[in-house]
Order: C-alpha cells, then structure tokens, then sequence
C-alpha cells in the first residue's frame, strides 16, 4: 500500500528575505530535504549512499510550482512527499507543502537517474522502482 | 523597441554540490540576480529602491522550468530576461540560460504587484508597465 | 543550575560543496540554526517573536572559528550552545559541534542586542540576562 | 611588489535576512567569492582548474572576524584580499571589506593546501608561494 511520505521544515530566520518572507529558491532547498528524508525514512535508502556508494544521482530536469501562500519566519511546514510518475530512467515528485491546513505550495519535480561518474542517464533499477512504489500517489 | 535584457552569472564554489553541478535551488537565485539586474540596468527602477523606498514588491507565484545542462563551476552563465506577458496585477518574466551557444535552462516565473506592507496585491502603475515594456519578447 | 543546549543539524546535500564537504559559510548558518534553537527551546523566547513583535536582535559583531575536521554529506552533528560571556549591550556565545565524539569545530560569536528599528544598541534587559543563565558555561 | 587585490560585490536581495541586512553567514560567502577573484585575477590561477584538474583545494581551518557595520540590499561593498603568512602547509588570507570609505568587516582566515582526493595536507607549491607573494601584505 502506498502512503504519501510527510516531513517537517522548520523556517529559519537566514531563509527569509527583506521582504520577512522566505526567499523562493530557498523553497526548493525545503523540497530537496523533505526529498532526502523521503529516500532514507520511507524508500530505505538514504540518498549520502546512493551519491558516495553507488555514484548514482536523481537531478532535477523540470520543474512547475504554484507558491499559494508565503512562509514566514518561524513557521513549520509540512511537506508531503509522493511519486507520481516512473519512467523508464525518468521520476517525477510531487511536493505539497502547508502550514496547518493551509496551502502553501505545490511543486511537480521531474527527475532523471543519473550516473555521477559518466553524467549519462541509467535505467532506474528494480530496487529504486519498488522503493518509489511505496510512496506512489 | 524592446530589447532582451542579458546578464551575466559565474557560477562559484559554494553554488556547487558534491555532484560537482550547480544545486538547482541555486539556479533560481541566479534568475533573481538576472531581474534584480534587469530592474536596475534595463528598467530604470533599481529593485532596492522599490523595496525600501516604495514598499513594492513582485514575489513570484508560479514557476516552469526546464533543466536542460548542468552548469559546472566556473561556468560563466549569460542570462537572458524578458518580460512576456502583463496583466492588471501580474508580470510573467522568461528566463534564458545558456553557456557560450549552449543552452542550460529556461524558466518562465509568474510574478504579482504587492504592498510589502499589507502584502495585497496592487494594479501594476503606469510607470511600471512602460519599463516592462522596454524587455517585452 | 546552567546547562549547555545542545540540538542536532543534519548535512544536507546541498550545503555540500564539490570537495564533497559543508561549504564553511554554511557551518555558520548550523550555528545560527543552533541559536534559534536554544532560544526556544533553552531560553523560552522564540527568536521570531523578538524580531517581528519586539523588534529586537543579537546580530553577531565579532566571530573566532577552529574548524578542526570537515563535515561530510550524511552526517549529523550534534551543537553545543553556551553562554560565555554577557556584558551591558553584548553577549558572547560558544558553539561547539562534534559527530559521534569527534569535534569538527568550535566557534564563539560576540553578539549585541539591537533594536531592530532603529539599529541602535540596547540595554541588555533583565529577562534576557536570567534567560542566558540557563546556558551560561 | 606586492598589490592587494580589490574585488566588488553586490549585496543581492536574497543574502539580506528579515532585519533588512546581510545575513552574516552570507559574509563568508562574500569573502569566498573574493577568493576566488583573488585566484583567478591576481594569483592568474583560477580556483576551479585547482579543484577539478590539480585536485588541491585551501579549505579554511581558522577564522576571526570583525563586523563593524552591517551591510544593507543594493550596498555594494569592495573587498581587499592579501596574504598575510604562508607556512609549509597553510596560508592566511585577510579580506578588508568597506562600502565607500565605510569600512564594514575584516576578517583573517587561516587555509591548508589539501589535496582533494586523500584529504592529507600538502606542502605548498613553489608557484603557489611565487602567485601568494603577488598580493602578500
């Protein structure tokens, strides 16, 4: 049975801009962490191995977001986690944040499975396959 | 006669992740620098300015992005910025990434008008529109 | 009784650089994380209510670092937060981070109370001066 | 003879934190960009062909810093960068950064010639010590 995986993010003061607000690229460092807690805590598999051991990477290669409502200083977001597509070397997550019950953001990332060594694309493995599977939308 | 706006970004040590690449994140702070440079440079109205002075800001609320080339440190990144579109309290910006002839992303992020005070959306002044109009595409 | 506060920082992947280790400006945002950290959880004043409703903060004017070994993507360090030294406007902190029982650095930061509107020093007040005792070294 | 070598940096909208300033771990990415300018500019060594091809790196190891005036969105500070003592293994490096005639931080950081590969120290290099001297205090 799948289950969406759900982390959270503590807004920090360094991660807010002049406007009190935190400054939107630091929104998808926020999605790359609840991202590395996804692969260790609900796939299994912390992503430090997969980059030092395997020398396998997941980069981003597109990327649509719809920000509702901004982040402020002190607020703790939850971000939920899900895989929504799998391709042949090709992932897509998706990434829902809120504040309570409120929106925050949504975020469609796809990605590609990589070799850190070569840069070429691989195809995804069994393993990676039945990892995604649990957090399937 | 509108003109493209281009900047340029160098890529630095500290914008780089153990995969020796640009952290995507990062990619979204070099556009911010692009249209910081573009209010200042091609608009005539330097962002600082408009933040501290006049109390408006143009927060962005959806963002679409292609990843097409991981940029590697010591790149040095042109970064193109045009205005494509102009609505009664919104402006999509399009940003364009390349390294020499070759591409490495392209972003198109909706932005609206705010009071950085009350943080309302504002209709986009008059004055405003004829600068976007200066980087129309 | 004064008790030093410690909290844990987890590397993330993109606090990295290409030497594979925490990009060092980073290492002072794990402190800062810290900071925020103990006084929340230490001193009972959640630094985001300083800033937005007492318009209060402790900007850091002198900082002293050994980095003694680097800190790699997967590991978690756990931080050490001291109150070493309080004068009239100014309070100095020690920060003292290890993994496992490995140091990877020390850090004593010298910061002043500010108003934050007026960016002017302030007295320290006896409610901040009973908090800090709770971590004095 | 010795010149120090001056760079300029442009405080960006997302290096500035809630208070309206630059958030100070930021500052250290400052001088690290000055570094790098230093390397490539005045040193004619550019840092990334040190990282990427030679596998050395001068990862800091000590830091001491003064923060005399905080740094605001649209300052745009010039840095001075000079070699204050090379040892076998190690180099400091002292950045002096003003705005106008403003001083706002100096900051001496001590570095180690470390390859990259096994993380041992080096002795440093001949060239390194010949391009060191070029902007020796």
């Amino acid at each position: 049975m799948a289950t969406p995986f759900e982390t959270t993010v503590e807004v920090r003061f360094g991660d807010c801009d002049p406007a009190g607000i935190v400054y939107f690229p630091r929104l998808y460092h926020y999605c790359h962490v609840a991202f590395e807690d996804a692969w260790r805590l609900a796939l299994g598999m912390p992503y430090p191995d997969l980059v030092a051991r395997d020398r396998i990477g997941y980069p981003t290669v597109n990327v649509e977001t719809d920000f509702l409502h901004p982040l402020r200083y002190g607020d703790v977001a939850t971000l939920r986690v899900m895989v929504t597509a799998v391709g042949r070397t090709s992932v897509m997550f998706r990434f829902e944040a809120r504040v309570g019950d409120r929106p925050v953001f949504r975020s469609t990332h796809t990605t590609v499975c990589l070799d850190l060594d070569t840069f070429e694309k691989r195809p995804i493995s069994d393993a990676h396959r039945a990892a995604f599977a649990r957090i399937a939308e």
